[in-house]
């Protein structure tokens, strides 16, 4: 398992990631990108400005509206993100051929932080795949 | 890895694609399969059509109460699209044994289209288990 | 394939099952974990009773505002379920060193329950990974 670091900046912050899987050759097959943390998440999406900006905007109001929360009593404040990153999911399965990183024209790596800042890490498995 | 072609009809619609996985032989296993678009998910559920018209209308209803859009200023009507498919994720895993899909009673695979109609693709690829 | 079985008590319900995985040696790689059901979701989040009590609210919550439902016809309260399980999703891969399970340091594996109670099904896989 290999571990990547990221710093998160904001409370809720959409940081494009893919960078961090495009400069290197992997092996063939899969790699597995798992958020270690509950209060984050990660998916495929498309990037740029203003769709960072319709991410972190939906996040911030899914978060306000859902409440009140009773976690809220011991952690002030990261109930709700602690909701909504499992909701969304923390685990990414992304094809590598020919040693590069095999996904669909438009995707792209997006880290969804909901309780920043904070230091993050990111781990990656490869797995093996068959021919079909 | 192995691509089925799908041809959307609607802008928010549900499909069985269950038969795609159940007309042959498959090497036992697991399947993953990855749309490979951001505006599109895919999820194991039940299926029949008013099932089907309950997951459009949420996915529609859903799409309505997020706005308003930065996105929109550049690709009118689909950012929120863009968000929705990428909370509901767009990959599943699927277990195969003894050449069949391995799934619950009532779990089939189904595609949701976001930004129809459209072309569509989703990849298709192997992975070896072992026992356990 | 590995199949734990697991009683449910309510009709929305969160339950920490990592205690599941914790209590045996596994072989190194992931773990695929699947639910085998159409209403019932898991996902990797923070355990304690407020936060549970937090998970039941929000999705006894969610499964309220998104109605009325079509499917309701035919099977009386549970189209919500099975739209929230869906969207949520319903498999995790576990990494697995030194035989144990190794997630982050606050990830607990955690069954919610979407149409209780009911006598639930998990399916467990081995998956080989290869050093990076």
């Amino acid at each position: 398992m290999l571990r990547f670091d990221l710093t998160t900046r904001r409370a809720i912050e959409a940081i494009d990631v893919t960078h961090l899987f495009t400069g290197r050759e992997w092996p063939d097959g899969l790699l597995l990108v798992s958020v270690e943390h509950t209060t984050a998440a990660i998916f495929l999406g498309e990037s740029g400005s203003e769709m960072f900006a319709d991410y972190e905007r939906v996040a911030a109001n899914l978060i306000e509206d859902l409440g009140p929360w009773q976690h809220e009593k011991w952690n002030p404040g990261n109930a709700q993100s602690h909701v909504l990153s499992s909701f969304i999911g923390g685990q990414l399965l992304l094809p590598i051929t020919d040693g590069r990183l095999d996904v669909g024209t438009w995707q792209r790596i997006i880290f969804l932080e909901l309780d920043g800042p904070r230091q993050r890490h990111l781990a990656v498995t490869s797995i093996g795949t068959r021919p079909l």
